[in-house]
């Protein structure tokens, strides 16, 4: 039996199970993310009762980020003040002994989902985007989510802002990067208002598409993925993922002379096999091949 | 005895050796570059009277790109045209019969020597990037060249346009992408010369860093390296690597928490240890390993 957690910056989702489709299939226990020590208290004893049920073989932590592979923490740099070095390695231990645990990005594990069980299987190089609050991504190689200095962090690049944009961007840190400019939280401070409540034909969709199209392009002549999955809320919008694989299309216009980047487009940038459910799958991943490399 | 081709859009650099240190010392057969024909033959026919003294066991040829793997030929959406489709392995059959061939871009071969003798030795996650005529690059992840869809194109990514440049750029494919806009001939184009009579002291150069500094914190965003090594000619002006260095840590501006880029950017962004030889040892490590792989 594995925990899966997948901890993200608005709610932690939670669930066990044997295999990736009874974690999928589980009835999940959602925890707010509040206070650092309130919320891993609330995770945490949920997984120790049930770990008094069916003893778990590993918990995966599938975290915001950026993240400490070294201490299993979240980094010191991340915006979220109150989580700055919060363990999760000690969060786990203190409640369930020291079991195995699997950590990584929640988006390198939604990535590590997508390319067991979903819209990336077999690929050699794959990459998953989110776009919901925030950007982020995982750039998965033979079945492996890279860790180099750090681990990807694709919010954060820099694009041409687009003529006639003004608006000075969200990120704490660099104001007008990727997400400063297209996050959700972009979305709804430049137009004033909820993404949700944003027709499908305003003007903020051309100007998102274009972003990310931008962005789309920066990672394909960075990384040359075969397959680019592209999850999170904002993706969820009515005709927003046809708008990026056209002008995906168009910036590249040709130089890379792969059908996946003209005719096939639509097989190239498309949406998780898994729907929702990659990132808590993606933790199920985690914990899956931690329990395997301590067995 | 391996053959050894850095096969550049202005010249082609020829070596054998039976080590990578015969190769980067032996004196080199160049070759202007010019019409496909003429310049294949003449390189071509040097390396069949090599091999008639003493028989190669391979050759690699280390191409300007973008490259087509299943053919070993040079793309057709080169925007050298006359060299659109031409075939490396017809080149090489045609003089040595089918002797084992080993190809991939001149970035990605340069990444290899660099990784293997040079300035990026046992790290994980390398990049090479090359500013010269063009911007090229290569990803190397544990000692190889990363091919996904294609290879990486680093050159053709986008970045902000800094305020007043209103430069057109010269990329033929995309007018203002980062090697339109600050290759070695865009720098020329741009200021009305050669960048080798711009003083160190020239504006040229803030702009030239600004642009380069904003693609390493891309290549960072995506692909994490551990290493980036900093080559071809451009590089070579007084200062310039040093205004890289500063400008790239102070983007990335601590949201990755790591002293390389930081207190240590010196180390992370570096000057090739192999000098102006990566190039042709990375030709040698194509046909060494083709070597190994035939045998």
């Amino acid at each position: 039996m594995i925990g899966a957690i997948e901890a993200g910056g608005t709610k932690m989702i939670c669930a066990v199970g044997r295999s990736w489709r009874e974690v999928r299939d589980a009835k999940k226990y959602v925890v707010t993310t509040t206070a650092p020590d309130e919320t891993t208290t609330t995770v945490m004893e949920w997984f120790a009762s049930q770990h008094e049920i069916t003893p778990l073989g590993a918990i995966g932590v599938a975290s915001f980020g950026p993240i400490d592979f070294a201490t299993n923490s979240i980094a010191r740099s991340t915006p979220k003040e109150a989580w700055r070095g919060v363990s999760w390695r000690d969060a786990v231990t203190n409640y369930l002994g020291p079991i195995a645990l699997g950590f990584d990005t929640d988006t390198s594990a939604a990535g590590l989902a997508e390319w067991h069980w979903g819209a990336a299987q077999r690929r050699r190089v794959v990459v998953y985007v989110t776009i919901g609050t925030g950007i982020g991504g995982g750039l998965i190689i033979d079945g492996e989510a890279l860790h180099g200095l750090l681990h990807p962090e694709f919010g954060h690049m820099f694009v041409p802002r687009q003529r006639g944009d003004e608006f000075a961007g969200t990120c704490p840190t660099h104001g007008d990067c990727l997400e400063g400019l297209a996050c959700g939280l972009a979305v709804n401070r430049r137009w004033n208002g909820s993404s949700e409540q944003l027709a499908p034909e305003h003007a903020a969709w051309e100007l998102e598409s274009d972003y990310l199209a931008l962005a789309m392009v920066n990672i394909i002549m960075v990384a040359s993925p075969e397959v680019i999955v592209l999850g999170g809320g904002v993706m969820k919008v009515e005709g927003l993922m046809e708008k990026v694989r056209t002008k995906t299309r168009d910036l590249v216009a040709g130089y890379i002379a792969k059908d996946a980047l003209s005719s096939e487009i639509d097989t190239y940038l498309v949406t998780p096999g898994l729907g929702s459910s990659s990132g808590v799958v993606g933790a199920f991943v985690l914990g899956a091949r931690a329990c395997r490399n301590s067995a």
